[in-house]
């Protein structure tokens, strides 16, 4: 698990459902958060109703805190962010989630605690709460219908973050335990292929059977075989020409 | 309003409660989505349950279609990405979120129509349904925590797709002026595929018969074939099934 200093906090200010607070536990543990601080939650974050929303995330809620105020809960770390959709009229950097991800990120590995903090349901935050912060994050969305619920909220800046400390691969191409074939098995598999195209006169008319035939190549060779799928395609080919007397549907 | 060859088409897969697939709507809205298809929805979509969770939503609810099995509900499309967060014995690229989106806004400059392909709420998508895709996303997330609801996972997906709206395109993949096959098409050829193989016996032993077929047809259903390479296919089944008398090398 990640420490304090390895981690943003996620700071709730004045929470209205606690069904709310469970589903924001969940969202964070998602991404690998476990730090959530509230402030001056209304109801009790670890009622029947946030644990059923958390999902699993329990722990995360029975270790938040709950502090009287902004200032006190925020008084420990040197970097706070302030999550909101409305343009405030405050002079701060707006980031979108995932230059903010960078951002919190550099912070965490010089040893600097960060916050993202989040308002309330209806009303989010109050512009003097904003004033308090480091910085605006604001998550670019259809601007004809912005407005979030607070879990998707968190969800989105935690994932932005979590995606920043796993990222280095971006695809992979997964294979069911069979090796990629090598071009050597590529190839042997092509001239059989062709072999068989001519026997069956598919190869037809001969001026035109070298296009075809780099037409036909260039399709499985571009296909990043296994060498099970190679072998398949042996197995189909040999079976298509001489068909096998067994099986329910014998010809 | 995007049109539909502008986004992606988000695919339920028999969706089960009606909330989960207006909470979905609201976050496709929420990311400038609006095609929503529906495999064997269990729950009216239209309900005042789900119109409640749409939160605003309700043009997506009332804009999507339902369909009474996967083939067709992909049929028109070029791609389809199927979202699971199981590792599956199947041999296709899996994106990231990230990824995905820069494949699918090529895809889409070109022409190309895209699906993005969900799974029920508890289970999620079968082998044989992933199998019928060109590739996988899945979420990087906390592994020991990794299972988003229905609207979330779909939320992190569109999301992406629309931070990526704002990028240029990296890549494009190029064609011999042949289209893209739509997946009606692949299917055409998959069944012929699978029913050549079924007359000459080489889905043999019956216990194996469906692991075999899937592992052929994912072969295919992620090699983004044009028109003229699925016609080749078939010709070239139907020749090799049933030699043709001419050519320089009869048998």
């Amino acid at each position: 698990m990640l420490s304090l200093i390895e981690q943003p906090i996620v700071i709730l200010v004045r929470p209205q459902m606690a069904e709310n607070v469970g589903a924001v536990a969940r969202a964070m543990l998602n991404c690998g958060l476990t730090q959530l601080r509230l402030v001056e939650p209304r109801e009790d974050w670890r009622s029947d109703k946030a644990i059923a929303m958390a999902s699993g995330a329990v722990a995360v809620l029975e270790a938040a805190v709950a502090y009287p105020d902004l200032r006190t809960a925020i008084a420990d770390l040197q970097h706070v962010y302030a999550a909101t959709a409305r343009r405030r009229e405050l002079t701060k950097t707006i980031f979108v989630p995932r230059a903010a991800a960078v951002e919190v990120d550099a912070h965490l590995k010089s040893g600097e605690a960060c916050g993202l903090l989040f308002g309330p349901e209806r009303t989010g935050l109050l512009n003097a709460e904003v004033a308090e912060c480091t910085a605006i994050i604001e998550v670019p969305l259809n601007p004809g219908f912005a407005s979030l619920n607070l879990a998707q909220a968190v969800l989105l800046i935690a994932y932005e973050w979590f995606q920043r400390k796993v990222l280095p691969v971006e695809r992979q191409f997964l294979t069911n335990d069979s090796p990629l074939a090598t071009r050597e098995e590529l190839a042997n598999f092509l001239d059989r292929l062709e072999l068989a195209l001519d026997e069956c006169g598919f190869l037809w008319p001969p001026a035109k059977r070298e296009t075809m035939l780099h037409n036909i190549k260039t399709q499985f060779a571009r296909n990043n075989l296994t060498q099970q799928e190679i072998n398949t395609l042996h197995g189909m080919i040999v079976t298509l020409r001489h068909p096998r007397a067994r099986g329910p549907r014998k010809n």
